[in-house]
Parts: C-alpha cells; sequence; structure tokens
C-alpha cells in the first residue's frame, strides 16, 4: 500500500460500482453536466469520450488530446471531489488519456479556483443523485514523507541523474543533459554562495547528498548535511565514504530545528516546501544562530505567485503537508531577523524542463515500476511528473533561488558577474 | 523658507535660548545624560565636547570624530527628540562635527530602534528639566514633496550627473565615474527588461527624463513618461526636443494612477519610495491594467530588511511621505494579481557609492548653495547625502530592483547572462 493509497482512491465496492455495472448510455444530464464542468477549467481544448462512446468537445480549439471516462461513477465522482478525483480516477486507469499526457492537463491546470458556488453546486448533485454520502476522506498520513522519500534509492535511479537530484535543475544552456543541468544547478548555487575552500557549510535537508559532495569535490568545503530520511542519509553516507570524501561532509539524520555550531553557509535546496508557513521564522531563527557574520545563505523552494494550496491530489497522494510558498511568504523566513536579500532568481522555466527529462527516463522504466510497484502506483507517478510540468509551464508553480547575507555585511558581491563569468573554472564547464 | 523649516526647526525664541544664554558649565547630571544617550546608539566610537570644553568618549574604541554641542538647550533637545534634533541641530549650526561626516554618522546609525522605555525617561525628563512643553510638532506638508523636486534643476545640476538621475547607479566596475554609473544603470534596467525597438513603454516617475531618453535613442523605444512635478516635466520635455527625440517620448504632467493605454514594458525607478503603501495594490493594479501579455515590468526601490518608518528627521525635513519598503511588504504590489518575479537584485552598495560621488560633488559646490538658499539648508542637505551614505553601508536602507512579468509568460529570458554578456552592444561599453 504505497503512498497511501486506500480502498477508496482505488475505488471499488459500494453504490459506485454497482453504478457502473449498470453501464446504460450516457443520459442528457449526464452530457449536460461533463460540460459543466469542463467549463471550469476554460473550457479547455480536450475531447471527453464517455463510456457509450459519445464525445464532448468543450471548446472550439483543436483538441490537444482525448479523455476516456470509462463509467459513469468516474463521471460523479469527478464532479463530487473535483480536487481529487482527476488523479484517483487516473491511477485507478478508469480515466484514460489518449495523445500527449502534459499537453492535455497543461489544458486543464488553471490557476482559476474553483467558486465555493460551483463547488456546492457539484457536491450538491452528486449527493443527490447517489443517495450516499460522498466517499470518506482520505487519512493523511505524516509518514508518507517517509513513504515518498524511502519508496527505495532503486525506484529513483531508474529516472533521477547518476548523483540522484531529486530537485530542479539548471540549464545554463537549453541544450544540457539531465546531468549537465543537475551539475550546473550545484555550481550554481555555489557561485551564488561564493564558496571557497575552507568554508564550512550547514545544509538543510540534503536529499542524497549530491549538493553536499559536491561542495566537497570541487570547491573544498566542509559539509554537515540534515536529513530526517533513513534511507537518503545512509545511501549519502555509504557513498560519500566510498568517494573517499567522508572526512569532509558529515550527513545527520536530524531534523533542522536542530541544526548547531557556526557556519560560513547555509543552503537548503527543495526542503521548504515541506517545512509548513508556520515553522518559518523557527527556520529563520536557525540561520540567525548558526551562520556567521559574514557568511551567505541560500533557499531554494518551489513556490507560488498567489497563496494557494498545493494541488489537493498531489497533497494527498504523493506529498502530505507540502506547501509552494509566494515569495512574500518566504520573506517571512527572513524579515523576523536583520537578514539581507541579496538576489533572487526564478527557475520555473528550467523546473518544466528538469521534469520533462524525468518523465522521458520515467516513461521508459514504465514496466518496471508496474514490476516493483503495480499499476496503480505506475500511473500515479505519470500523472505527478506529467501534472508537474503543466503546473510550471502554465505559471502555476514557480522555482524560487533566494540569496540573503547578514544586513550589516558589506562582504557581499558587487555584481553577480561572477554567476556568469565563463573564465572562471567550475565542475560543469 | 525652504523644506519646511519652520522657526521651531531653525530653534530661537523660547525658553531654549533662555537656557543658552545661561552658559554656564555642563553638570554632573547633564553630562550623565549625554552619556545615557550616547549608549543607545552603540555606544559609538564619537568624541562629544559640551559647550563648556567638557569631552565626553562613551566607547573604548578610537573616535572616529568629534560632535561638538554648542549649547545646554542642543543638549536637551536631542534628548527630548532623539528622531529629529539631530538633524535639526545640525542644520541650525549649533551642533558641529569635526572629522569625516559619513564616518561619524555610521556610528551612530544603528538599526537599533529606540525603546518605548527609553523614549518615555527621555522626554519626561526634557519636561521636568525645562517646565515646558516639547517644541511643536511640525506641521508635515505635502507641498514639501513639490519644494523637493522643484528646488531649481540649478541646484541638482551642481551635483548630479550630466544626464541629471536622483537615482541609485549601477558600478558595474567599481572605479566606474558617476556618469559611467548611471549610464549603466539605465542599459542594466533596459536589458532586465530585453527592452528592443518599436517597444512602447510606461514609465511611472520620470524625473527628469533620462531612462526614457536613454531607451528612445538606444534601444529604440517609444516612451510615455509620467511625473507629477512640474518642473521636472518642463526640463525632460525641452530637453528631448532639443535633442531630436520628440517624436518617440511624451512625458505626462499626472500622476501614475492615471496611466492609461497598453505597453510592452512598464518601468518605475525610484517612485514607490513616494507611493505609499495603502496604495500598493493600486499600483499593482496599474501594472495589471496596461500590461501586454507578453509585457515586462521593473520597480526600482530604496528598501529595507525589516518593515521601519524612514528616519523621522528625514521624513519630517526632507521626503515627507516617504517610506521604504521591505521585500515583503513590496510583494503587496504584486501578490493581488498573477505577475510572477523573475529576478531581484540589491544594489544597496552601489547607492552607497552613488551617494560619495554626490557628495563629492555637493561638497565642492557648497559656497554656490549657501549663496543660493542658506547655512542652514546648506548643512540640512549635506547632513542629508552623507547620512544617506552611512544609512547604506550599515544595512539600515537596501536599494531593491525587481523584475517581473505575467505569470503565463513563457517568453521570459531563459538564464540572466544576457545581462552580462560582454558580447552584447549597449550604450555604455
Amino acid at each position: 500500500m504505497h503512498l497511501g493509497f486506500s480502498d477508496a482512491a482505488r475505488g471499488g465496492s459500494g453504490i459506485e460500482s454497482a453504478l457502473d455495472k449498470a453501464s446504460s448510455a450516457s443520459t442528457a444530464l449526464e452530457r449536460a453536466l461533463m460540460h459543466r464542468l469542463l467549463n471550469l477549467f476554460g473550457p479547455p481544448a480536450v475531447r471527453v469520450r464517455l463510456w457509450d462512446g459519445t464525445e464532448i468537445v468543450p471548446s472550439p480549439r483543436e483538441p490537444v488530446g482525448t479523455i476516456n471516462i470509462d463509467g459513469r461513477a468516474t463521471l460523479y465522482r469527478l464532479i463530487a471531489r473535483q480536487d481529487v478525483a482527476f488523479g484517483d480516477e487516473f491511477s485507478a486507469g478508469r480515466l484514460r488519456v489518449d495523445g500527449d499526457l502534459v499537453k492535455v492537463l497543461r489544458e486543464l491546470y488553471t490557476p482559476r479556483p474553483l467558486s465555493p458556488k460551483d463547488s456546492l453546486f457539484f457536491s450538491t448533485l452528486y449527493k443527490v443523485m447517489t443517495r450516499r454520502p460522498r466517499p470518506n476522506n482520505l487519512v493523511g498520513s505524516r509518514e508518507n514523507i517517509h513513504h515518498h522519500y524511502d519508496l527505495g534509492n532503486e525506484f529513483y535511479r531508474m529516472w533521477l541523474d547518476a548523483e540522484m537530484q531529486y530537485t530542479c535543475a539548471y540549464y545554463a544552456q537549453p541544450d544540457f543533459s539531465l546531468e549537465q543541468a543537475q551539475q550546473a544547478k550545484m555550481d550554481h548555487v555555489c557561485r551564488k554562495l561564493q564558496l571557497k575552500p575552507g568554508d564550512h557549510v550547514v545544509e538543510a535537508g540534503c536529499g542524497w547528498g549530491s549538493l553536499a559532495r559536491h561542495m566537497v569535490k570541487y570547491y573544498g568545503a566542509r559539509v554537515r548535511a540534515y536529513n530526517i530520511s533513513k534511507e537518503q542519509v545512509r545511501y549519502a553516507t555509504e557513498r560519500a565514504a566510498r568517494e573517499g570524501l567522508g572526512e569532509q561532509v558529515e550527513y545527520v539524520e536530524d531534523d533542522y530545528r536542530n541544526i548547531s555550531g557556526e557556519y560560513d553557509v547555509f543552503v537548503s535546496v527543495g526542503m521548504l516546501e515541506h517545512v509548513g508557513k508556520h515553522n518559518y521564522a523557527a527556520l529563520g531563527g536557525v540561520v540567525e544562530r548558526c551562520l556567521r557574520d559574514d557568511g551567505r545563505a541560500l533557499i531554494h523552494s518551489i513556490g507560488r505567485n498567489q497563496p494557494r494550496l498545493m494541488s489537493a491530489w498531489i497533497e494527498k497522494r504523493i506529498f502530505p503537508g507540502a506547501y509552494p510558498p509566494t515569495l512574500g511568504e518566504m520573506m517571512h523566513i527572513l524579515e523576523p531577523y536583520d537578514f539581507s536579500v541579496l538576489d533572487v532568481e526564478n527557475l520555473r522555466l528550467h523546473y518544466a524542463r528538469t521534469l520533462e527529462h524525468w518523465l522521458q527516463r520515467y516513461d521508459r522504466s514504465r514496466e518496471r515500476v508496474r514490476e516493483m510497484f503495480d499499476d496503480h502506483f505506475m500511473r500515479a507517478w505519470q500523472l505527478y511528473l506529467a501534472g508537474s510540468i503543466a503546473a510550471f509551464l502554465t505559471g502555476s508553480l514557480q522555482l524560487f533561488q533566494v540569496v540573503f547575507a547578514r544586513g550589516r555585511d558589506n562582504s557581499v558581491p558587487w555584481t553577480r558577474a561572477h554567476l556568469y563569468n565563463a573564465g572562471e573554472a567550475t565542475a560543469s564547464e
């Protein structure tokens, strides 16, 4: 039972199955409801094919693909739970997409939130039609964070780069390979931090430890890296030892709030999404406590243009507790203290490209994923990766890198030209 | 009566003058009070010389200069109104600084705010000592904004660059002259905006019109520039006509809220400080209304690391209504709409350098300033420029350039390398 997919998410027993068995022709009302549902999304340039072969084309634009709805129960689930049903029905194989999945999802990925009025209309309708309460809400489990990162290194190795980086890459040149772009990302971060030999770095949330190893190997830094994922810490520690870096890098299985010591550099790449808004001032307090007077800091996080919750399906099925902040919300980390923001860069389109590379590799490994897990899991991750591409391409998600230092530190870089100076030697060149 | 310096600000009549006439030796209590006052600031590494020759050295560090307090009334004014008395007494010539003014101000420019307790102690003390109410608060006048910018082009020409730019320059090379750095600033802004021939630009708050002319001359843009300063608009219009740019640039004497039309580019350099926090969403609404779907926008403003009012003296005597926002507060402009922040750069140290260049030129023109205005005015502006250097050097003030676009615009630059690519032709190269 990976990722907390309960029986309810997988569908099956109950009144809805009974509905499906009576797979009669769609009614005029059902077709009208489908139209109304699609209109909430733009309407999108997609074709919808119902279980009886009826086709609905809500937009005059050429459809980019076809959404097949295999039974009437799926239609009612979409009506009742627009927020999670698409993902659940796709994962269960009862909603199938012909054509380019990312293109179809881009059509659906409108930042326009469902109005309370529409939401009430559809959920009331569902109750009347089925004379049943909605499917149970699924129990959100904090353990899923561990499930996510501890799904097994073998799984992630199939589609991540060789250094196992599960964060946005930096395509300094648009035609970079995934491996080149992940190396370039680490160099970009190290340059932003003006990393130099002997620097003592603390990393909050280190994944499989690639950035820490990179900082040691190519910049001569010493790194202490924190992570609460047992499997990742074990992998990182073993790999560092194998590469002879065990003296310079230490992976600590502990929470970022327990970071101790004083450091020249604080860095956190892809952890903030899991920190929770209510802990932002505490995270800033950690940097306040551990950064030297002339220290440099960088936080890299998925973000938003406007405050909004994570996609409900992703939050429920993939990343429980995840929240992508706006830049204004990120300032709640820093503004309680005298930190000075030096540089913010938005790498949204680079994350879309990264995810495209991941999805290509994932698609090539789908049979193996199916063997390791099952159909449901395989489709859920396909949707997660494709949906994330759509989210970054439509501007629903952003990727912010924020560089900061203490307010009184005048040793900060004079310009940002050093980030782009081809004359400087780096690992990726 | 320039800049709203009332008789109260200039001091003179009343009980305090009577106090001064009794210029007896300082008492132990007065010396103790001066000590306590200085301790609020660190204590600073300065020497204070009282009217009777008594010297107070509050810090064990070597003093960077001497603050001369010419009479007991000045001491009591400092005690009662720490926020504005230093500036007023300096401008009146009753508080004189020997040594490097900027260095002395850096010692005093602590971001630590006065606690309510300290403030109460000193103001109560003042009332008891003088048995008089505090000097009247000065009437803050909105007209002062116009007074500031309409002091006369002759005055600003003495110490600004040839293009009359009264905003932070960009020292792409640290040894740039003021003229080079102001040209580089305009190029930096134009590159951030990816300005190209034929682009239609709207500028909110255009000063003497230099950026608009630059965009026309070197980038082939058409510009409509708004400003509420009559004298600046007249100067800008005449100069554009003289340079043969009258067809491509239009200066409009009107408020930014009245901007109409559709544009490829929105730019505002050094206006936000005067907009007021309560108008931020309205400013964002102007951009929302006037920016094309693939348009680019830039806001350049003095800022803060933490929310705090402008120096009371500067706010009262130099820039009524000025407020430097934090980056988080600046997001109140953008987050009500679907804008995407692409790039933030902090040019704090460049503003300190700009002000150093302005102060050098100002100091060479002091005699002429005295002739045009008077001693009081001349000293007030000297303090304003020197104090601003100190504020940027100590991190009390920041300078943010924020680049943004619409949330769904995927034509944004792939990286920021084009800002630093020496191969590209620009005006400053």
